[in-house]
């Protein structure tokens, strides 16, 4: 596939229905909504869904929004690697055959529907889109610069992690042409935090752990713990990183209670340690400075195996 | 002053000695080791010298430089605005006639040198060195590419400030065509901290205060507080930022205590609140984001005046 196929569909269609990933990010939503308001300033019909309700905290870029009335003809998922990800509510998308593109920049992209344009060089699936709109030669406006701004900028940490890459930045810098207060965006995006959230990073990590002369460190979420914070569970994602945050941290391991005797464990690692090998030994997996597994056993015993674990890394004291 | 006048100054002199502000940052350090780098590798002497010594966590972009023998014959600094910037230790450089040339990006810059090149529209003084060095069509190496990175990346906040430019942007994607591991910079940079600045910022934040409904908070930092911590004052840095990051906020001020009845202010604010205007009230002022006072008095009646001024504003619960 490539890109004049894909102008030549927005041509040639109406009514779309652009579907996002659950658990919706910056990326799935900028993504989406650029492509939205490209869309019906094209004179189409599109709409945005999600299985999810959209996060209060990219209102930005769907205050206005309004879904409009019409027979979905045309269904496009945008960042979405595999139809699990399309979430419960919009089952039916699940099935083979219903989705007719699918755009997106995950190298493990299952090709789920019926055409599918990936580029895993891409930073974002916003990236893409933008490169796209250029290339039909069409105006874009504000508010779609921003939403795509918005895309590029979460979904590198801000430019900050590996898989930024110059045509990342260059897409910024010809996005900030338009009235879109970046500044603003990232404010929200990178440093403000709920109530909620800064008394969970509080708690877990007043009482985090070195190990190994602080080469190690670790942060422990018991059930109780999570209970006694009387916040929502999703301010508890992404504390993962934390451990690592601490200088001189080579392995960040966050153990989160699952169940009684069933930890979920998450480990960060700095270039030295490869992180996808450490927790193969727990019959987990992943990335080389994010992965995951689960061990059963008491609290006392599962620190004990990730300690070991550690130590047989070449870690010592 | 242009680049073919600062060019010429280049070729036409030996034995540089590059000057950097005291408490140096990313950004003086990064221009000044940089320009080093590139006057070597044009055959010229050149040292970098700080009133401070130079902080490890910028160590990346010194740990190979050495100090060469030499009588300096023409001294260039850079990224500072005003002699005093200079530092106790190299006060013979405060005087009149001892800067032959400044390199600048500080609307404030008090032409102190002989010489002064000053471009207020650039987001860092390592982008003007870029640009500069881009000019004189001479290759860099990898270690003077990471070390303008680094300027740009952190007087921007990893392009998350205003003041970040398309220029910026795109200086940077040409940038990471060196081998310069800008994730890995970032990562230190940005993410990393002492084991003693998080147990700082964890007792201040444990104590933020919020009035107005959420809409102020208040941190407060007594000299017994820092003393209890036991840590270098350095670690008590920057730590104005933290009342802004929670949700809601839109005045968040810190509390300082410098001596008995003397307390520093710190004020930042969001879009709707004027920082400048606030702290003019107490005889302070500074930019419409950040601004800075002092109020005497014991605690109660200096959070007292503070809490009247903010309802003053228009604040109210």
């Amino acid at each position: 596939m490539n890109f004049r196929e894909i102008t030549d569909i927005f041509r040639d269609n109406d009514n779309f229905l652009i579907l996002t990933h659950k658990s919706p990010d910056g990326d799935t939503l900028g993504t989406g909504f650029a492509l939205c308001y490209f869309l019906r300033d094209m004179g189409k019909k599109a709409n945005v869904v999600n299985s999810d309700s959209f996060p209060q905290r990219y209102a930005f870029m769907y205050e206005d929004y309004q879904p409009q009335e019409f027979d979905p003809e045309y269904v496009i998922a945008v960042d979405i690697a595999d139809p699990q990800l399309i979430g419960s509510s919009l089952a039916q998308f699940q099935q083979p055959g219903t989705v007719d593109l699918c755009i997106d920049h995950h190298v493990s992209n299952k090709e789920f529907a019926k055409l599918t344009y990936v580029d895993a060089n891409a930073s974002a699936s916003a990236l893409i889109m933008y490169q796209l709109f250029k290339y039909t030669g069409r105006e874009i406006s504000d508010l779609t610069a921003k939403c795509l701004y918005t895309g590029i900028a979460t979904d590198t940490g801000c430019f900050k992690y590996e898989n930024t890459t110059p045509q990342a930045h260059i897409a910024c810098a010809e996005l900030m042409a338009y009235n879109i207060d970046f500044a603003a965006v990232n404010r929200k995006m990178f440093d403000v935090k709920s109530r909620a959230r800064l008394a969970v990073e509080q708690a877990v990590t007043s009482k985090m752990e070195y190990f190994f002369g602080g080469q190690c460190s670790m942060i422990v979420l018991t059930t109780r713990m999570i209970e006694e914070c009387g916040v929502d569970p999703a301010e508890f994602d992404g504390l993962a990183s934390i451990p690592l945050q601490v200088e001189g941290v080579k392995i960040g391991i966050t153990v989160k209670q699952r169940h009684e005797n069933v930890y979920k464990i998450s480990v960060r690692t700095t270039e030295d340690t490869d992180a996808s090998e450490f927790c193969r030994r727990f019959g987990g997996g992943g990335h080389i400075r994010a992965s995951g597994c689960e061990i059963h056993g008491d609290l006392e015993t599962v620190k004990a195996k990730l300690l070991e674990g550690v130590r047989e890394l070449g870690f010592d004291d």
